[in-house]
C-alpha cells in the first residue's frame, strides 16, 4: 500500500483461489479488511513473471515455506536482484537464519536485506506512522533501498548488524508467548513489563553468543518491534499466549487460527539452540515447557518471577 | 499492603483528614479503592512518632514537597536509619535527584536508596507479581534491604547504579506523556513502540552525561518501568498526554486530577537540563514544546517520526 505511492508493484501469491479474489475485489477481505488496494499494484501468475518484473523482490511467506519459495526465485534468477525479507524466525533443525535460508537457495543477487521492526501490517495499511529497520548484508546498496522503500509515514533506518536484527525478529515472537501468557492469567502491567525486560536480556544473550551486536537488542528491531508485538490487538503470538494461559490447549488454540503463529515453532529452534550454545534462556524454556510440556503456566510465570537472581545485571 | 506481611507498618501521611478516614474504613477510597489495609499497618499523629518508630524509613511524597518532608526528618533525627525513596523526578531548578535532596536534608543516615522499577501500586496491592530495582548508594547495607522489603510476588533486585536509577524513573514519566499523546491522537502500536525505543535512547543519554550507566535503562527501572507506564491504564502522565493528544489543554487536564502527574514538572527540569548539557533530546523537547509552548500535538509527533537520521545507532 505504501510502497505503491512510488512504485508499481507486482505481487505473486501462493494460493490462487485468495489471490483471484483480492484481485477482484481490490481488498484482501481476510487478511486486511477494509484496506482498499491501489491500482498500481497489479497480481501476476507466476514468481517467474514477478521476477522479471522488478529488481528489488520482497519475500513476506510463513517461514516454513521460505526455502522452497527462494529455491523457486533462485530458478527464475536473481542476479543483479536486491531481495529483502519481511520473513521472521528460525529455519527447523538446521536454526538458519531467513536471510541464510534464502542465501543458500538463490546463487547470486545484487543484495540481501531483512527487514524488520514494530510494523503491524494493519496499522502501515492505515498510513500510522511507523519507523523500522532495514538491515542489508551489502552495505553499499543500503542506502538505495531505504530511499526505494521509505515513504512519509513509514521510515526505514539502517543497522549493518543483520545478525541481531532477525535474531530479534525472531526470539520476540517466543517473548510475546510469554506476555500473552501473563495477559492470559490476568496479571496486568508490571508482571508483563519484568517478563519484557528481562526477555530482552534473553534476546541479548542469544544475539551476542551468534555473533550479533546486543545493541541492535535495544533498538527498534528488538524491544521496539516486542513491545509493539506484546501491546496490540493484531499480535497472534501474543494471542496463542493469551489462550494459553487462560486454559486452552495448543492444538485447540492453532486450529481456530486463520494465520500463522511463527513464535510457536521459533520457540522450539531457539530453545534447541539456547541449550546447545550453553545460554541461560528461562523465559524461552518455560515458553517451551508450556507450549510441548503441558506445563502449567501459572506455575510457570510464577517462578520465572521468583528465580533468586540478586542483581539486575551480573 | 506486602509489607505488612512481615513487618509492623507505621504511616504518616499529610493530609490529616485524609487518614483519619483511611484509618477508621481501613481502606484508601481515593488512591485504592477495594483494597483492605492489612492490620498490622498502624497510622500515627506525627513524622516524629513514625521515625522513632522505625529504622527503615521509606518516602513515598510528590517530588514537590520532597524537600520540606526531608528536612522535617531530618530534624526528627536520622542517624542509624535506612532511608528509602519511592519518589519519581528532579528538583525543580537544582535538577537534583530525589536521594540527593533528602541527603541534603539530613545531616546523617545508615544507608540511602531509591526504589524504582514497573510496579503500579494498584496491581502490587493485589499481590500481581512484580520486579523492582532497589539502588542504595551504600552497597553494603543493600542485602540487609532486599531480603527485608521482598515478599513471594513482589521482588527487589539490586543495581548499584543509583544515578542510572533515578533518572530513568524520571525521564520515563516524561516519555509517557509522549506515548499518551500518541494513544490521544489514535496512531497505534507502530509509533507508540518506535517513540518507546527511541525515548529510551535519550534516557541513555542524559544517564551517560550525568554519570549513570546506559545499561542501567535496558533493564527494569528503564525500559521496564516505561512500558508499564505506557501500557497500563494507571499511568497518570500517560493520561495528561492522552488528554493532550485529544486536543485538551493542560490546565483544563491537570485541573480534573486527583493525583500528581510527575511528568509535567519533570519535563521541564529534563528539558533545561539536556540544554544545558548540550544533549539532543527531541521526544522530551517536543512533549515540552506541547505542554508549555502550545505546539499541535499531531504536527510535533509526525515530525518527530521523520526526523532526517540515516542509521539507528551513530
Amino acid at each position: 500500500v505504501q510502497l505503491s505511492k512510488k512504485h508499481e508493484v507486482a505481487v505473486w501469491e501462493f494460493d490462487r483461489a485468495q489471490v483471484t479474489l483480492v484481485a477482484r475485489d481490490r481488498t484482501n477481505a481476510k487478511f486486511l479488511p477494509g484496506i482498499r488496494i491501489p491500482d498500481n499494484v497489479i497480481f501476476l501468475d507466476s514468481l517467474q513473471e514477478v521476477m522479471d518484473f522488478s529488481d528489488v523482490v520482497i519475500f513476506a511467506v510463513p517461514s516454513h515455506v521460505l526455502r522452497q519459495v527462494s529455491a523457486k526465485a533462485g530458478a527464475a534468477g536473481t542476479a543483479g536482484k536486491h531481495l529483502v525479507s519481511l520473513v521472521k524466525g528460525l529455519e527447523d533443525r538446521s536454526y538458519l537464519r531467513m536471510t541464510e535460508v534464502m542465501a543458500s537457495e538463490t546463487k547470486t543477487c545484487k543484495s540481501l536485506s531483512s527487514l524488520s521492526g514494530p510494523s503491524h501490517a494493519e496499522e502501515v495499511a492505515r498510513n500510522v506512522p511507523t519507523a523500522v529497520i532495514l538491515a542489508t548484508a551489502q552495505t553499499d546498496e543500503a542506502g538505495f533501498l531505504q530511499s526505494e522503500l521509505s515513504t512519509d509515514t513509514f521510515r526505514l533506518y539502517l543497522n549493518d548488524d543483520i545478525t541481531g536484527v532477525e535474531l530479534g525478529g525472531a526470539v520476540k515472537n517466543v517473548i510475546a508467548i510469554a506476555a500473552g501468557i501473563c495477559d492470559g492469567l490476568g496479571f496486568g502491567a508490571n508482571t508483563k513489563a519484568a517478563l519484557l525486560t528481562r526477555g530482552m536480556e534473553e534476546m541479548k544473550r542469544l544475539v551476542a553468543a551468534m555473533g550479533g551486536r546486543e545493541s541492535t537488542i535495544t533498538g527498534l528491531s528488538g524491544i521496539g518491534d516486542l513491545i509493539t508485538t506484546c501491546i496490540s490487538g493484531f499480535s497472534r503470538n501474543r494471542h496463542v499466549g493469551e489462550e494459553l494461559g487462560k486454559g486452552k490447549k495448543l492444538r485447540e488454540i492453532l486450529g481456530n487460527m486463520v494465520m500463522v503463529a511463527e513464535g510457536v515453532n521459533t520457540t522450539t529452534s531457539v530453545h534447541h539452540l539456547a541449550v546447545q550454545k550453553g545460554l541461560e534462556m528461562p523465559i524461552t524454556a518455560a515458553v517451551h515447557r508450556i507450549l510441548f510440556g503441558n506445563a502449567d503456566p501459572a506455575v510457570e510465570v510464577v517462578q520465572l518471577m521468583a528465580r533468586p537472581f540478586k542483581r539486575e545485571f551480573e
